[in-house]
């Protein structure tokens, strides 16, 4: 079979894993991902993403095996070129013979508990690929947001000897947060004439942005978005404290055919990552990341103990109360998590 | 003085109380702000803003005068005109003889920390009004979302005596699901021609809408909007069920001296509350929502015992060894639980 084949059927593994049809032999996964195998790599991204049993048994197994990876972020508003740039970036880094996997985290419909863009509907380009890795993952009950799974995700493609995996997400509410916090090196991409300038005040994104990308640059309007962000990096925050990453500024014109500027995202990259290496600095974002997880991870188990107490009834009986005004919410906190 | 000069006076008295200059008498404020006085109710909403030592002391105060007020919720993308709408409503409201209570929740800029829009700029109209308290509140840390302390800020109005409470986010993000656990009905504004219908898929909030104001109903295209939302509702989710709250959209045109619709908005209100009432889903959702708010101080508790562990560097430890590949997150998370 092809690798596009390949790819097709491990979509197909992948549902009907989530209907628990096999039960995973999570070493052989392992060992096959890190050989290359583009099924066990779905399989693995499968089991993590459905929270199966089998979760914590894959975590473990990939722990060894990771930790090479370089992840980078790319987030922006919808219609700003997030999936042409991806492509674009994906073209580049297979030309200096790098395996890449990519994420791309898609808001979930309400109504169909989906990803809205499928695997096979993005990136058509390289799907036939044996050095390119792509999952859409949904980001269920976590609005625009990155699933929880997305962590594990990484992992998976980083024992599976990815390069580079490339996290992609909407730029909607806190998910730039999210990206930046799970990320290396965060892309956060504008186009001209969108307002993008006003809308990246407002949502923090100048603070977590590693690199900015005008694409679209081609368009009226460019240099102006340009200087608009210059501007707003000349005001202040953390980037203007010295010793800081100051963020570049790469225009680009990503399209099917031309990559204009994306060789000059990827050189801003490598800058980040060698400046991220002889700061420390790198080190310290991993093991935030690493702790935050933890903490997350940790968070979940409490809140299910919490829920077993709900279960019994304690948490419900003491809303009536809080609601009866019989009691505050504060008093109510401090009975819960004694009967933990 | 005036009751304009009280509102002004209270902003002052709200400032110092941040800065911690005076100690609070508790019982005093909340007796003050039984008694409708406007610095005592802008005290204590300062001072559970603030996390002040004394919050506490204030929720365990207010308890008792609390859960008569109707909790309105008001969200909308940038633009829809949700500032006028609230002061239509506010003006609606007290032409019946209610007391009303504002709380408008805007995303804190990373640069100032502060809210965007003071309470001095946003509706002037009301500010010489003794039955009528406004609040701008940020949305600290929370990005677009709501502050924590908006639930006892609520409670703070709601003991006041306030018999509604409107309290206005912008929609961005995941602040429009906040605001439906929040509120007893939420009301989701769209404007003709901003393409709110399909982000209104997108972000699920037709599945939080209780009712849907079309405002700016005099520009072209809003026939067109009703139409959408009309179709949207019609493909599923909740309110298809049968017994279930079948979100009205009504039209208004609200600016400062027409306000076209906004009865009926109101008929829409009293009808929900209705139905609220005769189906115990009210007291389900105000349940709901203690719990919620119970459970989400618990797990700030635990955090915080955890954020102690982590001084004494466990959390820093756990996180190294899975940056090293030595444990995985899930195994740390356990370690990290059973230290507590």
């Amino acid at each position: 079979v092809t690798e596009g084949t390949a790819v097709q059927q491990s979509a197909t593994a992948a549902r009907s894993g989530r209907r628990g049809r096999r039960a995973a032999d999570v070493p052989a996964l392992v060992e096959g991902a890190r050989a290359g195998e583009a099924r066990a790599v779905a399989r693995l991204i499968s089991l993590v993403e459905d929270a199966s049993p089998a979760l914590r048994e894959v975590a473990a197994a990939l722990a060894p095996h990771t930790g090479s990876a370089q992840v980078l972020g790319l987030t922006g508003s919808p219609g700003v070129g997030k999936s042409t740039t991806t492509t674009a970036l994906v073209r580049a880094l297979r030309a200096q013979g790098k395996r890449v996997g990519v994420l791309a985290v898609d808001p979930s419909s309400p109504f169909s508990g989906g990803a809205l863009l499928g695997d096979r509907v993005r990136m058509q380009d390289h799907a036939g690929d044996p050095g390119v890795y792509i999952r859409s993952m949904a980001s269920r009950g976590h609005l625009g947001g990155l699933s929880w799974a997305t962590p594990q995700a990484l992992r998976v493609l980083d024992a599976a000897g990815c390069d580079v995996v490339l996290v992609e997400t909407v730029g909607v509410g806190q998910s730039e947060l999210e990206i930046a916090s799970l990320a290396d090196t965060t892309l956060v991409l504008v186009a001209p004439g969108m307002g993008d300038g006003i809308q990246a005040a407002k949502a923090g994104i100048l603070e977590v942005a590693d690199v900015f990308v005008v694409n679209k640059a081609d368009r009226d309007g460019a240099d102006q978005t340009v200087r608009d962000l210059r501007y707003m990096l000349s005001l202040g925050g953390r980037h203007s404290e010295p010793g800081h990453w100051r963020p570049p500024i790469v225009k680009t014109v990503a399209a099917r055919e031309t990559d204009n500027g994306v060789d000059e995202v990827l050189e801003k990259v490598a800058a980040h990552r060698e400046w991220l290496g002889s700061t420390g600095e790198g080190h310290r974002r991993r093991t935030e990341r690493a702790a935050r997880e933890i903490e997350a991870i940790a968070l979940a188990a409490l809140r299910e103990r919490m829920g077993d107490v709900h279960g019994s009834a304690a948490l419900g009986t003491l809303a009536e109360q809080v609601v009866a005004g019989g009691t505050d919410p504060y008093r109510a906190a401090d009975e819960l998590v004694a009967s933990l």
